[in-house]
């Protein structure tokens, strides 16, 4: 089985991410503790903490908030718990252990946590799964709760948890007696699975799995209720659809993404996970097909999900709206779940590459650079006159907001960020024979014991007790990567690095040894038979042997301690074609560098002379520069510069370019039988993670192309 | 002052629109006369007759339908009147003349005559003129009125009409006591300026001015009476906003279409009108200056207006989304009102452009081939898996249903269709120096007395009396036109045949003359002052002066009876351009021929295949034949073939080119750094108002175009 990658054992340690984690430990955390606090004037108020107050008994009032308040504070202190792993501080420890002890005293005698129910509805606990949240809620915390042991030690909050977990336990499963249920978002399954690998208890492992495999069967349980309650929903306008909920079908038969694309994600992570750790080969392939009806025709390039406002959610097959696109950053958040789960059960570069692409673009993208503002919604397009303003478009902010009344995405955010280093390596020990746990990549069956995986570049170092490896790299501004093994045990073992899919090709050299191209690399492909063919490097006295398969780099071999691995990859702006099949993306391009995908905004594109986007193209040859932005905002990041194209049908020349030059003039025809004139004019694209960070203007990922 | 055409003496006799006119006489209007009577099973009850039925004490019972459901029995009545002019039917007329006296019965006493206001809201009367819709309905009646007078000479409508406007002279004008109000939906300003021509009384030009010039002044009106209701509005959700109503500055202080689109029509419609018969300069520039905005940055090629559903009206300029659109049949058939006001200001070749634009493809496209089914709303891209189904797209129909409750569109399509004479031609006479009334292109002032226009190419004969031609045209399929003159005055007049802005060129000969090229006639362009310099043409013993203005052709001289004038132009398919700015065109070409708009539908390319719209593409050289549709629900039509180019990531061939070829294979990716390859494909385009006739498909005007 897999080792749960320890947080405080992976430092992450870079120019691009270690501000990124500052920036979240001692901006985003204090802040969103001071909002559950309702210490922030002016932001809508949350009393998420004066709810477990109350609860506790330690105040009076009345509930006040979501039905999930209560998630707030366990995302928040999900997050505490890698902050404290990453960055150590005893203040802020001090007062999520005082947070956590108002929860214990929240808890109920029977174990049953959640403030809204206790508060607001006693005695209809579970009468209303499908919509009132309260395994979500009860997800959260198990993630917190072993979060928060993993990372301090302390298991108040673990308690907790398992307390919460024995009393769904006794509530929820297939005996007679009990509710045949299932959370309506989905999330307690995660938990479930945390909590298992935390403890061990296996009957965490067995109410996941009901949960998993009974969902999506008859009878519907989520109609039960409903019934049962004389056909009130909570939510006015609630949603009925049972693919809202992914409750169409059992997880095993459905083959599109459909409905609230968080909750999918969630869910399929789950399923993930539990297929590795059953080696249940129908979840495996379930996981698989869902996997690729997500990301090979329902994902925005950006790695943003959910096509859909109105349900935030899927929609079809390749329609992939760029300008009403919904893409909330939590959905992005859960393809980074579901896309790291599948790697853990099968390591296929495919999945670090969505994994990555997700992370670097539509999650990033929900935070405002000085950590301050959060977007929901992720467009790929703005247009001030039509986004947030005309119907249809409402969702589509043109500026992160400050704050919101449901604030699932920051927290979010908060603990993907914190806890980075899980992401990028992983230990994988053959110690059983469970599939897909050793992709049988080794040449000596007796040595096939141990392989440490690289999905991400991130500059650091990360300790797995006898093995140590440094990292050192510019990524993902530049494609030289350093790896430094700082200590080994003497019996062989395999270090797998991710090219790129992105990646045009890459050069290796171990130990200063003579150059090997990847293409020199014998490639096992994604057959399911391990590698067979092999380069052989020798490097400073080292015998090593390269294969690949599924996108890793397989380096085998007895290595000595202070062994370099030296891995070097061309980042340059690249231009990408979307599947002729989606309809918004016709005749355009993406411009796309190293793991960011790059937008275009008004501000660097002649907005202040009346120019549109729509009015720009990128040409037939791009001869591109890379700027490096010293200034401003944007400060630290790279822009792409070229001379692009600006199509008129106006015969005056690009407008602004002369001082007599009139742009607009009212004459100039709606449709016509005669091209549009073209004439150069300069172009610029940032990464888009940091568009609508220099006030309002248009924004668009995919141009016109040539 | 210029001719009110006499649609008995324009007889419309070709293939195109005759079939259409009987069509429209002979299915439509007593299927409409059905449902008013609540004749159809399973068509929602319209009780439009029953309404007025109980209103004249006839039968009992209570008011049923929308607010507005009289003008439905008025527009219908309108209609009537023009199929009688050209389609004398007895007992239709005697049917017509049954419901007119129920009507008459109907009226009030005091000539008030709203069957809504009368039996379900007595004494509210005028209360609500912003959302009630009691001169909206009394200008419908009003048009049908004069259209009833004028085309069988019988006056009991007309004297309802004369009663009912007295009625609202009464209540409504700038003095004091009365309402100081104006039309929530404007169409009373045109039935009453209609009412004005029939019948030459004063009180109903200065009522319709006063309409026209207090709206968006202030105090606001709706506003008042919203206040004095204590702020209750009819409608939920109703619009309270000024420029839903154009009410949100004066007429001629508005720069900008907004709101409702045919609200927006009717009103500059009746300024148009206003404008020409009181030679208002200020309201004439008011009505250049609205429809340049209209056609130069709001218009859909289609002539299809309104881009919003929520509000069924106008966006911002060069917003123009083809699968949202709104476009109802209604706001095209508005444009054609407004442009066919324009050109009677002034004679311009672009008017005469919008008014084909609009009636060959916006107007057209509402009315299913058979008949017996109709459009509201007409997109220019229809994708069967979102249209009419997901958020924002259930306006959008690939189909056209049966019948509405509001059943706006489908007798508006009628009037216009059966009375399309009076827009084809005008008999302008220079009694009066009122300006725009004769475009000075006649070389002796002496003579220039008379102009006969021929704006629209319908073959068939029109009586001026003194003058009488006769057309032949296989026109909208060809571009031959001939005109016989069949009688004329000893004195000399011009004859003018519009060129169609479209039109590459065209030729002309007189009486078998040798050929004149359009480019040998001498333009006096748009300027304001006349045609100065002329072609001789010296044909068949006449001295024929030959000048260009403005988009016609002007022939000037002595004509002899028998006389030919044969114009021809060539009519081939012609790729058209949107404007850059337009979003939604952006890298694509719309098809063209004659004055059709083209579409290109799923089932004529490869959707049984599989193959998807945006995969096909223009190339570059198009190489095309045109196809006579011989047989099925296009049969009569002209498609355009042509070699296309199919897009696709996929490694395979072009669907179903060969039996081993699989289409859509999963594995093909969703983003590329690989352009799509292009592969040979056969397209095929159909005109765009016959889509949607042959089942559901995907369907779109504009294509990429390489």
């Amino acid at each position: 089985m897999e080792q749960e990658i320890d947080l405080k054992k992976v430092a992450v340690k870079d120019d691009f991410w270690s501000p990124r984690q500052t920036l979240i430990s001692k901006v985003v955390i204090p802040y969103q503790e001071d909002i559950m606090n309702d210490r922030i004037p002016g932001i809508e108020k949350s009393s998420a903490i004066t709810n477990f107050r109350i609860a506790a008994g330690l105040e009076k009032g009345s509930f006040y908030g979501m039905v999930f308040q209560d998630s707030d504070v366990a995302k928040w202190l999900e997050g505490v718990a890698y902050s404290l792993a990453i960055r150590p501080d005893e203040e802020l420890e001090k007062r999520a252990d005082e947070i956590i002890s108002i929860i214990a005293r929240a808890q109920q005698e029977d174990g049953y946590l959640d403030t809204y129910f206790i508060l607001k509805e006693p005695g209809k606990q579970f009468t209303n799964v499908q919509e009132c949240h309260e395994l979500y809620c009860a997800g959260h915390m198990m993630e917190a709760g072993v979060a928060y042991y993993e990372t301090t030690g302390k298991d108040t909050l673990l308690d907790v948890c398992r307390k919460l977990a024995d009393c769904i336990d006794r509530h929820f499963g297939p005996e007679e007696g009990k509710l045949h249920g299932y959370p309506g978002h989905e999330e307690c399954e995660l938990g479930l699975l945390r909590l298992y690998e935390a403890t061990g208890e296996e009957r965490y492992l067995a109410l996941a799995k009901y949960f998993i495999t009974r969902r999506g069967t008859q009878p519907d349980f989520f109609k039960q209720q409903f019934e049962e309650r004389g056909g009130k929903m909570f939510w006015e306008g609630g949603f009925q659809n049972p693919d809202y909920y992914q409750n169409h079908a059992p997880v095993t038969e459905q083959t599109e993404a459909k409905g609230h694309a968080v909750r999918c994600m969630y869910l399929y992570s789950a399923v993930a996970e539990l297929a590795r750790l059953t080696g249940d080969k129908d979840l495996t392939r379930a996981c698989e097909t869902m996997f690729r009806d997500v990301t090979k025709r329902q994902m925005y390039i950006t790695g943003g999900i959910g096509q859909v406002a109105r349900w935030e959610g899927f929609s079809f097959d390749y329609d992939l709206p760029n300008d009403t696109a919904y893409a909330e950053t939590c959905a992005a958040i859960g393809l980074v779940f579901f896309a790291h789960r599948m790697l853990k059960l099968s390591p296929r570069g495919q999945y670090a590459d969505v994994m990555e692409r997700a992370l670097y673009n539509g999650v990033l993208s929900g935070m405002q650079l000085d950590g301050k503002r959060f977007f929901y919604v992720n467009p790929l397009e703005v247009n001030p006159d039509l986004s947030g303003k005309m119907p249809g478009y409402e969702h589509v902010l043109p500026q992160r907001p400050q704050w919101y009344a449901c604030a699932c995405c920051p927290p979010n955010v908060t603990r993907l960020v914190t806890s980075l280093g899980k992401y990028a390596w992983d230990d994988v020990r053959q110690e059983t024979s469970a599939p897909g746990s050793l992709p049988g990549v080794i040449p000596s069956a007796d040595a096939a014991r141990r392989i440490i995986y690289s999905h991400l570049f991130l500059g650091g170092a990360a300790d797995f007790d006898d093995i140590k490896i440094s990292e050192e790299t510019e990524y993902p501004w530049n494609g030289e990567v350093q790896y430094t093994i700082a200590k080994t045990p003497a019996s062989p073992w395999a270090f797998a690095v991710r090219i790129p899919g992105w990646a045009p090709g890459a050069v290796f050299s171990i130990c200063g040894s003579s150059e090997i191209h990847l293409a020199e690399i014998p490639d096992a492909g994604t057959s399911g038979s391990g590698i067979t063919s092999f380069a052989r490097i020798d490097a400073d006295g080292m015998e090593i042997q390269a294969g690949r398969k599924d996108g890793y780099v397989y380096f085998y071999g007895e290595w000595k301690e202070g062994a370099t691995i030296h891995i070097s990859f061309l980042i340059r702006p690249r231009l990408t074609y979307a599947n002729p099949k989606v309809r918004a993306d016709s005749n355009c391009a993406a411009l796309e560098m190293g793991p960011f995908v790059y937008c275009f905004e008004g501000i660097d594109n002649g907005q202040d002379r009346g120019i549109l986007l729509q009015e720009l193209r990128i040409p037939q040859d791009m001869r591109y520069k890379i700027t490096d932005i010293r200034e401003g905002k944007l400060q630290g990041l790279k822009a792409v510069d070229f001379t692009g194209e600006y199509l008129s049908f106006s015969p005056d020349d690009v407008p602004g370019s002369s001082p007599s030059g009139t742009a607009g003039s009212e004459e100039e025809p709606l449709y016509s039988s005669v091209k549009p004139s073209v004439k150069k004019i300069p172009m610029r694209a940032i990464p888009y993670f940091a568009w609508g960070n220099r006030g309002i203007g248009q924004m668009r990922v995919w141009m016109p192309k040539e």
